[in-house]
């Protein structure tokens, strides 16, 4: 059974996300060097890295409004300018890998999925299982992509993140995690502490306690990130939302060591 | 019958082949100036554009041996910097293309294709019908690409877009033409005269007379660009070699008009 993590680096985490395109670059190669450093304690390990698209993404994806279709050229001039957007800051994480020596190869979604009304339609995901035979690790990212009923969309990294997730599940020689490291200590109850354990069988009496995300954020809030993590862990894959500020954080959480922050797990351990 | 016509933009032509990571970002506008003029004449025209990776993505490449393959950690980390490398250049030149309200989606060759013994095993260039379908543009590269037996090579913009070439040929819908725009007047002889026209009749008695390109180019030289382009011109698919240095000579080349440079063409006009 081979070990599969995939990590979320956050928006919010690798970017200022109240500065147009401005990256926390100091951050980004904090991250790096704790995910490095599991690499080396774990070599077998496989992993997939998505980040979010912070400052650079979201504000051109919403002032073009690219996630409610594109149809005129306006529109898909927008939907490139966007694409544009997130490769860049994509290419930034993807330099601090590899100035850590880190074989990183940069994957968009755009030439992976195709929607139909915002919803997964197609997925063609042979280029990270290659990508893992080649001994490469696979760097995602929230994306634009075509959409056969609105001309295109706007895929976030969860969504990704979790069909990649199940993609890997059903083929039964992957044991999957999910980690998503954000710039919060977790998904907050209504009085702003950290709710340690979120199971189908509490959710209904947490989701009015969680508050939804400040800045601009066209892929959702909170609440979205927590029910499709949600839908996962029904399948058996533990999610883990926590504080990629906190050094050694991600590290321990990548390892399975104790960790602060919200895991979402169907609870039936 | 749709018009299809693939461009090259060449990397001695972009960049500075003599200076590493040194682009030429006035010649880079004025050949997007040129595309868009061609667009807003004839807009239904199809185009797809690829370009080499000159100064960014050739001493990387041949400082990492990469087109031999790829086979332990070291090589893995210089596949992966190629690839960041000819994605930085692409990016450039996708800004210029954007600034100049062109939809312009970079495609990474990487994702579609896979090689075995540097030649080409699979393709899937649907991505790139889809972008069509959208309205966008796609926009390739030479790129690293995994190879089943060597690990990695890489597939430089000429033999891609010779490969999309054929694609969209034996569909029987696009009447095809491919055009090289370079830092050279066209095919020289040995007088560094500019032969006007190369067919399979011809060639044999030319081929000894073609000179070698001098600067560092890991995919090869003068002659295998003519020998590729030989092979689908018996197809029917003519390829113009251009200066694309000279004011309206890749404008004039796409429309069809009289351009000076070199066709190589089946022969039976």
């Amino acid at each position: 059974m081979l070990e599969l993590v995939l990590i979320k680096l956050g928006g919010s985490l690798i970017t200022d996300k109240n500065q147009p395109y401005t990256a926390r670059l100091e951050t980004m190669q904090k991250l790096v060097t704790e995910i490095s450093l599991v690499k080396q304690k774990n070599p077998s390990l496989k992993l997939i890295i998505g980040n979010g698209a912070g400052s650079f993404g979201h504000q051109s994806a919403h002032k073009h409004n690219t996630i409610n279709g594109v149809v005129c050229d306006i529109d898909k001039l927008g939907f490139c300018l966007v694409h544009q957007d997130v490769l860049d800051l994509n290419r930034l994480l993807a330099n601090c890998f590899l100035q850590a020596s880190f074989p990183v190869v940069s994957l968009p979604p755009f030439m992976m999925v195709v929607t139909q009304n915002k919803k997964l339609l197609q997925a063609n995901f042979s280029v990270i299982e290659n990508s893992f035979k080649a001994g490469l690790i696979p760097l995602v990212f929230g994306d634009v992509v075509l959409d056969q009923s609105i001309g295109g969309t706007i895929l976030s990294t969860d969504t990704l993140l979790v069909e990649l997730a199940k993609y890997f599940h059903v083929q039964g020689n992957y044991r999957v995690k999910l980690i998503n490291a954000g710039n919060y200590p977790g998904v907050y109850d209504q009085n702003r502490q950290v709710i340690p354990e979120i199971t189908p069988a509490n959710y209904t009496q947490i989701k009015a306690a969680i508050g939804k995300s400040e800045s601009v954020d066209v892929t959702g809030g909170m609440i979205q990130k927590v029910e499709e993590f949600l839908a996962i862990a029904d399948w058996g894959i533990d999610c883990w939302i926590i504080d990629g500020n906190i050094p050694g954080n991600l590290f321990k959480a990548i390892l399975g060591q104790a960790t602060l922050g919200t895991v979402i797990r169907a609870g039936e351990y």
